[in-house]
């Protein structure tokens, strides 16, 4: 599966949910990931992070297509990150 | 189609990104809209972004598929936006 993450959390939890993003996807933007996943992968990704957000407070919404097929990327004026960049 | 628009832009520009952006799409989050546009609508949006951006320093990056069915969406902790919050 092809999956986006896209998260607004409290400043002191943004490291911990970009470790974990970092682990299963790559950095498209300032709180953005995209790549692919297995559907393990992505039920522990979510597991993950649900253990460290508190859920009154952050938000993560992830956008999920059977695969990259049915999804088209486009960048308008610089492409920070994507495929490739795992920093 | 369905569309997701997530944004870096520079703080000066992101009050006209946001008022572009609200004219066709659902706010989501901080610097995330998605909602269905026809391919016109899309193209208008794009034009409309091109011209308020410096591509020499923002990135927007638009994520789009053929219809909502392919793609599903899963809101881990607050849902700040989405499908009928228009701002």
């Amino acid at each position: 599966m092809f999956a986006i993450v896209v998260y607004d959390t409290a400043v002191e939890r943004n490291p911990k949910v970009l470790k974990i993003c970092r682990k299963y996807l790559h950095w498209t933007q300032r709180s953005v990931f995209q790549g692919e996943l297995t559907t393990a992968q992505y039920r522990a990704l979510i597991a993950a992070l649900r253990a460290v957000i508190d859920p009154d407070h952050d938000s993560i919404v992830t956008y999920t297509a059977r695969s990259p097929e049915f999804v088209e990327s486009t960048t308008l004026g610089v492409r920070l990150g994507g495929p490739g960049d795992i920093l």
